[in-house]
């Protein structure tokens, strides 16, 4: 048994850490956002058995309120044990099998995510590229449609993190679906603060994270297949390459059959069970009607200040930034952090320490907080005195 | 935007589920296991950002108590942001390429489990198989690593939670390690329970579950890799198949370079960082020695009653026994529930309907549950009047 208080050769002893007390940020980064105190709540209800009756029951309304926010009648939509890159690896390990050609669409960090997780799976994978915070227009789809018709499945991000783009989807599920593949989207930085139409916009896969629009802790992936996707996972010839990520193992136990294959994140159930109560309870359309209101109050704020926007078609849960000349990145998130308790994104890729990434998503996309930002952005940054009165117009005319 | 009340052609409703209210249970089957209250107001704490700094200083000190726990200096020891079988993923497929061979022991379910695992990640796999409810046999496994000496690991589970085997571990290290492959172990139903002795039994690779011995909600896999797996992890020529799982990105994230991989679980790590603190303030030596206890009182109680142990080497942590013949199962189970609020498990595989497996973990380890289930066994089974009295003894003798 353990004796020492410190173990040889190193500084691990066996004291117990400090109390655990975390700060009360106010979250507008590109994720976790705020979490309500009803979710938070529900993190801390008594943990039960993954077979529990009542844990059963919650698991099953659960696929209801999640269907509803993925506006689909998909019989398969379950959230997996991980967070949102999780469900990303789960969406293509489970429609690829080795020497399957996948088209990967890559315009930031999480296209060019999808491709390598793509390649590990033994895809031969094709990359569309765009430039960093354009689109991926549809005529490059049906270029590379064209040119690989053999694709199985066509994979794009609705909402790259890492540039605020916001994707448009319906021509290019028009152009994968004739072509006999099937697409798969990202909607980590979408789902519940923007359209994500899964069943009109015809998506075959389609997965999110618990921590962006949907205002619960990160630990979970929403995902849903179309019976298309479905098909094909019954068609294959090698066993999934994740035994954790297998859906056709995943699927019985969320189904009816409740054969057990891992033990189930309970209390993260139950945050996001709590979390779709509450869009639910707003209700879908009113709740992304806030989004682009807020979205439309802090651009308007942010602009005037000389901030400039990096996507032409903007997001409106991600706001991507140009730092103005002579602004200090690090310093002033600093500043945002340790003097008003905000956290916002930093650049990835190509626009690190040369652009901002502004969350407003879930519970954080309010007045208080575009408000609140907006004057602390006065204070840090050369522009002076014009930010909220931007905004506040906006506000009005919203009115 | 979504318009109607019911998705057509389902019972797809947008009506928000009712309230959230798990009833409490007393949780003894094979996990998870109750939660202390400080751990459920730590699951319940405010999220704050995956780099906030507070938050990268309670990772630090997270790795440290997990160190101490798993008894290792290994630099090398984290939270997988998954279930304990997301933990045995992460220790096969950093481990092996396609082609390598790997020993796998199997005498149940997880042992089972590791071998399909390791075929996914494209290894050769050898199996020991012994009887369930026996130990692997270190004779078999001198022959095993004579007749494969191209063998890179060999994989064994500590605490097989499908037979309540407890598998001793120094003899077959010593084998392993003189035939220069590394040593993969299960430790999920022991670790914060029994002896997990990683750097004394030189474990290369060894990974647990939150759920079990430690008292945490499920959704966290605590893993550790020595030196030596590390170096492994090094020379690898291909990417390791999970992108998710992959520890060469994973360890800079919890390392000093704090490389973005994906966004960490922050409410379940602040969930394991207070069971960890609770395990470290009981001390360690403690609370095996208490698991030991609570054990022996639960064995004598059960066996007074003719239940039988299905291992003659049984785990502390795990109570795998054979239902008395003419029992009912489900309805014994159900009525435990119903009646007692007390969860035990079912078997599995051969022991379908034949076995309960009883938990004994972490917080559930205690007098008073021992004491209560020891009653409600009695007006269930039809051996009446020695159970308490055996247990008793026990705790007598033990003062």
């Amino acid at each position: 048994m353990m004796q020492p208080v410190i173990l040889r050769g190193t500084n691990v002893t066996n004291q117990p850490a400090a109390p655990l007390v975390p700060p009360k940020r106010i979250l507008l980064g590109p994720g976790p956002s705020d979490v309500p105190p009803r979710v938070l709540a529900a993190m801390g209800a008594p943990t039960i058995g993954h077979l529990d009756p009542q844990y059963l029951q919650i698991m099953d309304e659960t696929r209801r309120m999640l269907r509803a926010v993925f506006q689909t009648k998909n019989e398969l939509a379950l959230a997996v044990s991980g967070t949102g890159s999780a469900g990303m690896e789960a969406a293509v390990v489970n429609l690829i099998e080795p020497g399957d050609e996948m088209i990967v669409c890559v315009n930031g960090v999480f296209g060019t995510r999808m491709r390598d997780v793509a390649q590990r799976a033994g895809a031969t994978v094709h990359s569309i590229e765009a430039e960093w915070g354009a689109v991926i227009d549809s005529g490059a789809v049906a270029q590379s449609l064209k040119a690989h018709p053999k694709t199985k499945v066509l994979g794009i991000i609705h909402a790259e993190t890492s540039t605020g783009v916001h994707q448009p989807l319906e021509e290019i599920s028009r152009l994968v679906h004739e072509a006999g593949a099937l697409l798969l989207v990202d909607t980590v930085t979408s789902l519940g603060g923007m359209d994500v139409r899964v069943d009109e916009w015809k998506i075959d896969a389609c997965y999110s994270g618990t921590q962006k629009c949907l205002s619960c802790p990160p630990g979970l992936a929403p995902i849903t297949f179309s019976a298309a996707a479905v098909s094909a996972m019954d068609k294959r010839k090698t066993k999934v390459a994740s035994w954790y990520l297998d859906m056709t193992m995943v699927r019985q136990y969320w189904g009816e059959q409740r054969v057990y294959h891992h033990t189930a994140p309970i209390n993260m159930t139950y945050g996001l069970y709590e979390a779709l109560r509450l869009i639910l309870e707003e209700g879908l359309e009113q709740r992304i009607g806030r989004h682009t209101l807020h979205h439309r109050a802090l651009r308007a704020g942010l602009e005037s200040l000389g901030v400039r926007y990096i996507p032409k078609q903007s997001l409106t849960t991600l706001n991507a930034v140009m730092i103005p000349q002579g602004v200090d990145d690090a310093q002033t998130r600093k500043r945002l952090l340790e003097d008003f308790g905000i956290e916002i994104g930093s650049g990835l890729g190509p626009f690190k320490g040369k652009a901002w990434r502004i969350g407003l998503m879930g519970t954080s996309s309010n007045k208080p907080n575009v408000t609140l930002l907006l004057a602390a952005m006065e204070t840090l940054l050369p522009e002076k005195g014009k930010a909220l009165a931007a905004a506040g117009e906006v506000y009005r005319t919203a009115d």
